[in-house]
């Protein structure tokens, strides 16, 4: 009681501390092409084929021996005998995508031809090699296709089906251990009507397990745990197997919030109180190699700490690689006044072509984030931002 | 045979033209809220309850009467009773959350307190409310909380939670039927090796499928079709039920082209042949209201359909709102040439901050799209880019 906190630690300092001591789990599984989008190689892709692995035409026409149509043209066409022997001179008709025949080393274009009973009228000369797809000139067997690492997307599915691939190795998406924590809270599976004054529906735990899913984990929801130590060294020890643990609420210095003294009692508390506005109750830390965050129990508080802590966090664990992030250039349609010290999270809507920032709505009110449309932040050094200026605007996802 | 592109309508002609013969379905489902994230609402809410529905504590402190802190400050502290009697000068323990006890109108912050024995000294004055959540501060009885259409993320879930909801009515998800056609494939399902000469593994059905689950739709992936219309046509009648079929390969004006010419024959072909490079072959068309895509087989041309076509078809059939499409500003590390009438789909690889355009590889060469990170549209007007430029880069997702 009456405890402050004694340490803000910036933003950036914690996320680096925090992912120091995270490392990549290496855990590997087999997925059919049809669910990998959006899960990481774990094996560098070498082609074990050529692909095509055949000499293939790159256009409905005639297959014929180059040196054949020396000279030919509109006026002075060449004319060829409908043959498969084409080392003597025949022509045989091939569709886009055909293995060529033997002996033939180009196609013409049927748009330059005309037949004419068993002959085939040749008005344009080609020279070897033209329209003919040659072997392995998509890829070739020895071939680095993909790298151990890569993100898999639609396209790369199609890429791998190619080489023969019917299944591949993907690093497993991490577990995270979902743990709210709160006296006052009630699970909306178990409360039906409105709760009784002094009670509140359970809404961080279900977030935070989505925001999971969405970010490439394996949430795995707990119960809701009342707010003592006990109960929470215990969901939290029963939850060790788990690849991240995040416990909701119990972050801040009052009577009641232990997050942070349970996580300095199991394991190492990195820090707790980080200079984030909302978001400064949140603490780090790490259980036997489990990295652990303890989210304020304030939902846009939490938020931020899911965006600036869980998400790069099950980054790492997971090996998915850094994309650049999609900002978007916005002019505030109002001006922004931010706590200096602080890395301030803005809510921001669309206006137009402007955002507007949604000021006035403390850290425990949820429907604005549902009202925001993306979010600014501002740096720790910076008094705010005025109308007009134009801002880097992050999307809620 | 002989047959040439009598129209090339241009892209965004063409895409104008499909999206007004395509209507939104308006089926609708309900999902548990934990399903919920990427769908979009069916149904306006408006909250049938205040959230929260009591008045609470913002923080852990005492709960008093404002009047009897009047011109307490730390020299001068005042010293209150605890007691449940508030009224008569009382003050109470609360936590963050808690509900205020019967007359009560302000919450003192336990840092500006201390306890002896039974009595609360207070170090400073409040005014009323202060440190109070009001009942419906975060959302009130009748309030708009989500328009329909609205398309629903992590925590939009919460909200909803808070609001009692359980589940939700969201729209159906489109169900796009996608039928692989071509003499030449064979099913990698049934090919363990290397298919014969002249045969080649399916791959853009998996391709355009994936890409239609990753954009909102539900893929009904058929058998690969021979290249004769009766069989087309067959395939194409069995899947009228879906509310989008993608027809893959055929679509060029060679002897075995028939994908658009069953579309004339069974519906309303919109256009053959549109003004992008590559992708020139598709065509675009309407059969008993159900949009039909009839995708180039060369895999980038397909690709490049997929993008400027059924993207925006399953966005339009699922109402799906737009969001403004990241795009990343960078130079170009090569120049980039042109074909004047046509949109360019230009593949390009990150190199440190610049973009690299992968050419030389024409529309046959899916691994081209395996190497590139993102894609440059050159518009018809324009002849390239030179080395150095800045181009606006799109991501392959």
């Amino acid at each position: 009681m009456g405890r402050i906190f004694k340490e803000r630690t910036p933003v950036n300092e914690a996320l680096r501390l925090f992912l120091e001591n995270i490392s990549t789990l290496r855990k590997t599984e087999e997925v059919p092409l049809e669910s990998c989008p959006g899960r990481v190689l774990a094996e560098t892709i070498i082609s074990e084929r050529d692909v095509p692995h055949y000499r293939r035409a790159a256009m409905d026409g005639y297959a014929v021996r180059a040196v054949n149509t020396l000279g030919a043209s509109p006026a002075n066409p060449v004319l060829l005998q409908l043959s498969d022997q084409i080392e003597e001179g025949g022509a045989i008709w091939v569709h886009t995508g055909a293995a060529m025949p033997e002996g033939a080393d180009a196609v013409i274009m049927v748009e330059d031809t005309a037949t004419a009973g068993n002959l085939v009228e040749i008005r344009a000369q080609v020279y070897p090699n033209r329209n003919v797809g040659q072997i392995g000139e998509d890829i070739k067997k020895g071939d680095r296709v993909f790298e151990e690492g890569h993100l898999l997307r639609p396209c790369d599915a199609a890429v791998l089906a190619s080489l023969g691939f019917d299944r591949v190795k993907v690093f497993k998406k991490p577990v995270v251990a979902v743990i709210p924590t709160g006296d006052e809270l009630v699970s909306r599976k178990k409360c039906v009507d409105v709760p009784p004054p002094g009670k509140m529906i359970e809404t961080n735990g279900l977030m935070s397990a989505l925001y999971v899913k969405k970010w490439g984990g394996i949430p795995r929801c707990t119960e809701i745990v009342p707010d003592n130590p006990d109960s929470i060294k215990r969901a939290v020890e029963a939850n060790l197997d788990a690849d991240m643990i995040l416990l909701s609420g119990g972050t801040s210095v009052g009577k009641r919030d232990h997050a942070p003294e349970v996580l300095a009692a199991l394991g190492k508390l990195l820090l707790h109180g980080i200079g984030a506005s909302p978001g400064k109750p949140t603490a780090l830390g790490i259980i036997n190699s489990v990295p652990v965050v303890c989210l304020p129990g304030y939902p846009v508080a939490g938020l931020v700490a899911l965006y600036f802590f869980v998400r790069p966090g099950i980054r790492k664990l997971a090996a998915i690689p850094e994309v650049p992030e999609p900002i978007l250039k916005r002019r505030l349609a109002a001006k922004i006044s931010s706590k200096i010290g602080y890395v301030n999270f803005i809510r921001v809507a669309f206006e137009g072509d402007k955002v507007r920032p949604l000021t006035g709505a403390g850290a425990g009110i949820l429907s604005s984030v549902a009202k925001a449309d993306g979010y600014v932040l501002v740096p720790e050094d910076i008094e705010g931002y005025d109308e007009g200026e134009e801002v880097d605007v992050f999307l809620i996802e």
